[in-house]
């Protein structure tokens, strides 16, 4: 694929807006794929192979892992009770519901626990911060390469971080032992091809990569020219326009705008995740 | 490709050893990509092309972003001054010196922060553990399409977890702002012909993916069979046969193995980000 061929300048306007004009990118079809990338909220019924799961979960054991320390598990969902259960519990998307998988991502310290229990040892470092921030980085890393094997295959994905709203429940409903909590969640399914769906503009490049140092510069006029690229977007999707700037402040504003996220970290305490 | 390629074979045995014998799994370019992964830490001194680090950004921010919040910032080093120091607070790692490029990954909540400032608003929800948990698992996702679009061009990678050994000196040497922290670094190059790297295995699919809930199935049996191709696998490599339960468990022994990381917590607090 040609760096100037017209599918490459589409992808990229449709990621930055026209009005960027980032450098010419290298290409291939790895990376068009990865900039084609979008979200799915509307499937098909149509059911996934049966070696589906266990390609994916092969394609996330792949990516690199801290020490190796393989700090996550991955719970596939298919049943159409818990399906269902969880989609409630993540502010009632249907998406769940509607498609056959939804993959959950564990930080899962309770294996490596209870190995420490079984060869007589501690295992203290569990109890810190930086092994769950190994275990939600490394949750990430795989489950990232689980979108990429996914759409290789022609199927749709949705990120659900809704399932920390109550994490507390989600754990109860999946059997999670201590030490194992849900980060979030990963539907996967057919898109329904008679719902359309678009690649969403991202930040500037100047706004989030910094050459050598975090660079002083204000990045608000950069920011204001993303707000009005979101409103348009917005406009074309027939989708109220809100812009970018308005619905992040209304998300971070405080504790209530987190839906039971706000008790997270108490959460984690009782399951044994004192974060030190 | 097809299911019969004996390369399919081979790329699944090097993953999960030959006795685990996994369920056949589709495939195709994109999954025998991933399913390849290594990390690199021998590095030739060729250039990267001047485009590299646009496009590795353009497939970062291509991959989801929970709420479109863009939690996260990279600082792209290639000035050999800061790559030399950073290798040092990573514990002497020298691919660091040796590749072209360190991308540092960064939870930023410091953009959303002084956004709110310049509209006057609170934005009292980055003070709460889930939105750095966003800003991680985000920071994965991204690095990790990174990841994938660099093999996609022939480089190589490796993961600098390390860097969070001293988070408070890295984020002085990055010019960090409060309520921004450096998460792991992207090492980027052309892997050094000469010198020759393994894909490593992984834990049994049956350890790490269970069926609509947790499994309560012990692992035992499955892990000790792990640890002993970990053995084989170090063997062929002639490295130290130590296994994988043995560095795992004195990784996680206690306080002290975490090599500083054990103060994440206090730094962030020092950084704004209470975590609360």
């Amino acid at each position: 694929m040609a760096l100037d061929d017209p599918a490459h300048q589409l992808a990229v306007e449709a990621r930055y807006g026209r009005q960027e004009k980032p450098v010419p990118l290298l290409w291939n079809d790895t990376i068009a794929q990865l900039l084609a990338h979008r979200s799915i909220r509307s499937y098909s019924d149509a059911p996934l192979d049966p070696a589906t799961i266990a390609t994916l979960v092969a394609a996330a054991q792949s990516a690199a892992s801290s020490s190796n320390l393989q700090f996550w598990s991955v719970v596939a969902v298919t049943d159409r009770t818990i399906k269902s259960k969880l989609a409630v519990l993540a502010g009632n998307q249907r998406h769940i519901d509607d498609a056959p998988l939804l993959l959950v991502w564990v930080a899962d310290l309770h294996r490596t626990h209870e190995l420490g229990v079984s060869h007589g040892v501690q295992t203290d470092a569990l109890d810190y911060l930086d092994s769950f921030i190994v275990a939600a980085v490394d949750a990430g890393l795989a489950a990232q390469n689980a979108v990429v094997a996914a759409e290789s295959l022609g199927l749709g994905t949705v990120y659900i971080g809704a399932l920390r709203n109550r994490s507390n429940v989600v754990a109860e409903l999946l059997d999670l032992p201590p030490r194992a909590v849900a980060l979030f969640g990963l539907v996967v399914g057919w898109p329904d091809p008679s719902q359309s769906s678009a690649v969403k503009p991202r930040l500037p490049q100047q706004v989030v990569l910094h050459a050598e140092r975090y660079s002083p510069t204000d990045p608000a006029e950069a920011i204001a020219r993303y707000d009005a690229l979101s409103r348009n977007f917005q406009a074309d999707r027939q989708i109220a326009q809100t812009g970018w700037i308005a619905p992040v402040l209304a998300r971070t504003a405080g504790p209530a705008s987190l839906h039971g996220r706000e008790t997270l970290k108490s959460i984690l305490e009782d399951r044994q995740l004192p974060l030190n």
